[in-house]
């Protein structure tokens, strides 16, 4: 399996969130080829701001793997991590991260700017599938207007 | 009640994580001089390096008011919040943050500079009770080599 596989996967649950009313930001966590845990958008589901895709995916790949590190694991998001996500993604010592659509507004980047908020050793990989992540986006905030 | 008297709850949630072999950082909810939530770090209870004070005490300050936003809420946490709790608070519209000691390895401002990771809106207090916080903390480290 590619990335681009595996983001088709994480859109997948970017869909389940846009047909619940929620940002459609979808998250997989995958170790050796195979899909450990999933995670959508839950904000308004949950009434909790916290709540977002890989919060959810980080949380459950915890629970499966009884473990409170996923160094071998890669996390595929369809948007470009918040603040918050990118901490929760440095605590994880996650060494593989692949997003798609960046997000200018809430990005981490704007925010941390030059600084590297990933672990050290992350290979950090970006613009997989983003046309497609973005194109959830504008149609969820359009049909919102 | 003053600051002092509410770092103080947070500081004696800081003694359980202590207590419970955790990196001893605590944290309380207060909206109208009322504790409306508490947390202490559950890091390696939960196996889950997200689970800091301060996301538990806003999940359960969410629960507890049945909202998403915790406009109305000062957070007190006896140390500088890390850039996930950082971006945690951003999301819960908190605009009252007051903590004791600084985090210069840890703490959200080595990542975020001269940026405002908080609501525009925030008040940010700091130092409040900072030596009993990282007195306790030293105390752990030391406890623990």
């Amino acid at each position: 399996m590619n990335d681009e596989q595996f983001m088709k996967q994480a859109l997948r649950e970017a869909e389940k969130a846009f047909a619940a009313g929620e940002v459609p930001v979808g998250a997989v966590l995958v170790i050796n080829d195979r899909v450990i845990s999933r995670g959508y958008n839950q904000v308004e589901l949950l009434n909790d701001p916290t709540a977002h895709a890989e919060m959810i995916a980080l949380t459950a790949g915890f629970n499966f793997l009884g473990a409170k590190y996923l160094t071998d694991a890669t996390l595929y998001v369809t948007v470009e991590p918040c603040l918050m996500c990118a901490g929760a993604i440095y605590w994880s010592k996650l060494q593989r991260i692949v997003w798609g659509a960046a997000d200018p507004k809430n990005g981490h980047a704007r925010m941390t700017g030059a600084h590297n908020p990933f672990h050290p050793k992350a290979t950090i990989s970006t613009g997989v599938l983003a046309d497609e992540a973005a194109a959830l986006l504008k149609s969820f905030f359009q049909s919102r207007r």
